[in-house]
């Protein structure tokens, strides 16, 4: 079984911090986080996030078995190459990044002999975010999705895995292509179309807002920094997502003009019996 | 205070069943019941949401001091003039549905002498339906929206607010018009969406949907024999607020494609803060 000395994790966020957490707590290594922030560093301190923290990335990723990369989408990849030339030959690179492809193309190759790169995306957090979000079984019983390549060793992707694992994750694999188009459609385009709903609609004209617009729109309580750069990063896979989404609208909507209810009903049913066979709990 | 001696209640489905039990648990009248169905009055009766139940529309409104009508948005009006012929003079008929524009018009003028009708509107419910789903404290803190229009008399207002205080609702007036539209935008929008994302997303995908794609789509599962009833009944006003969704959707989705981030995070920013502000609990 793969033992971990030392991991590194490279951003104190909701991501971060919550995996330094579990980490610590199944006692699975000795956790080191780098933030530029010395508050951010002192919280997760505080919080018992990690175990050593520091704001010099050098110091920060020299001597670990595993280094996670959990900053924005968009510092990934040259955050990535700048530290991957302080690791000790036979460490292995990974991130938490919600998009894939941008990602694991700038980093499968090109990284300094000896160090090795895999994608994972775990598929949790909250619309809170930052170090005080962060809780030590945010990862217990979610998936977390691997990215292999043609470039992944069997090494490589099991010392990822037993991280994932390790923390009470079910890891499955899928090419980064496959990953950010299935997260196009069940988590992107979902956040797009609650974050169109809640800019459209003036909801406080009663009392108490419907609890449909509440459940619909809660996710445009999401973190915009964060956001931005999910829907740009994965836009090859949204922009078509986005396509399929919009014929059903045009679709549904010229029923409602034609007052077609009979053909509509049967649209709706459809829908509802997609959405009764997946599991709620 | 206004005091009923008998309701009937015509429908008795999730809203109509619920009804009964709530006035029947406050003791505000004794409760008749009425459906097509011999076995929905049974069940009806059994689970104590009716004193009595009839097939026989004729019998279940002579003598009534209230008639609520609790059917398909659809069936309101026709049932309506059907049955008011058949009320005592001086009792007041009402309705609890979705949508009101055409139901008001419907009922507004024209009903026989002595025989007064205001729209209602309880927003509240579920996505299951029918007798089996109904609970006595449905309305306990749900907001009923009155829809009075200038041939409204202050006695038959006072009469159906006393119905919904009764039944633990809060009771606020709007015109059949503004209803429409508040509910177009917070209720039968976010509805059509999670139809069309929970029929053109395949979530099945990973085993485990994303709790967002969950949310999102919840009210997908609700009936299709309401809805598509509700979308048509309301499309004078579903339509204008689908156009302004669809403009800020092509909004985002040129900034998507542009790449243009800090445009998109202003957006997404906006909408948060929007969404914030509304109430959750």
């Amino acid at each position: 079984m793969t033992r971990f000395d030392r991991i590194t994790i490279v951003g104190l966020g909701l991501i971060g911090g919550s995996l330094g957490m579990a980490i610590k707590r199944r006692r699975l290594a000795r956790v080191v986080g780098f933030s530029r922030s010395a508050a951010t560093v002192r919280r997760a301190k505080a919080c018992g996030a990690i175990d050593v923290g520091v704001t010099d990335l050098r110091r920060a990723v020299a001597g670990a078995d595993l280094v996670v990369l959990a900053t924005p989408v968009d510092a990934i990849v040259p955050t990535a190459r700048r530290l991957a030339r302080w690791m000790r030959p036979g460490a292995v690179l990974t991130d938490v990044g919600s998009t894939k492809g941008g990602i694991v193309a700038g980093l499968d190759r090109g990284l300094p002999r000896g160090i090795a790169f895999v994608g994972a995306h775990p598929l949790t957090g909250s619309e809170q975010r930052g170090i005080d979000a962060a809780q030590p079984d945010l990862f217990t019983g979610a998936v977390c999705v691997l990215t292999p390549t043609a470039q992944t060793s069997s090494r490589t992707l099991a010392h990822v895995r037993a991280l994932w694992r390790g923390v009470g994750a079910q890891v499955i694999e899928m090419s980064p292509r496959e990953h950010d188009r299935t997260l196009a459609g069940t988590s992107h385009l979902p956040h797009l179309l609650a974050y169109c709903l809640a800019q459209t609609v003036d909801a406080n004209t009663l009392p108490r807002t419907p609890q449909s617009f509440l459940d619909t729109t809660r996710i445009a309580k999401s973190d915009p920094d964060l956001w931005d750069d999910i829907f740009v990063t994965n836009r090859a896979a949204l922009l078509p997502a986005m396509d399929v989404f919009e014929g059903e609208w045009r679709r549904l909507r010229a029923l409602i003009a034609r007052s077609n209810r009979s053909a509509l009903r049967r649209a709706l049913g459809q829908a509802k019996r997609r959405r009764d066979a997946l599991n709620d709990s």
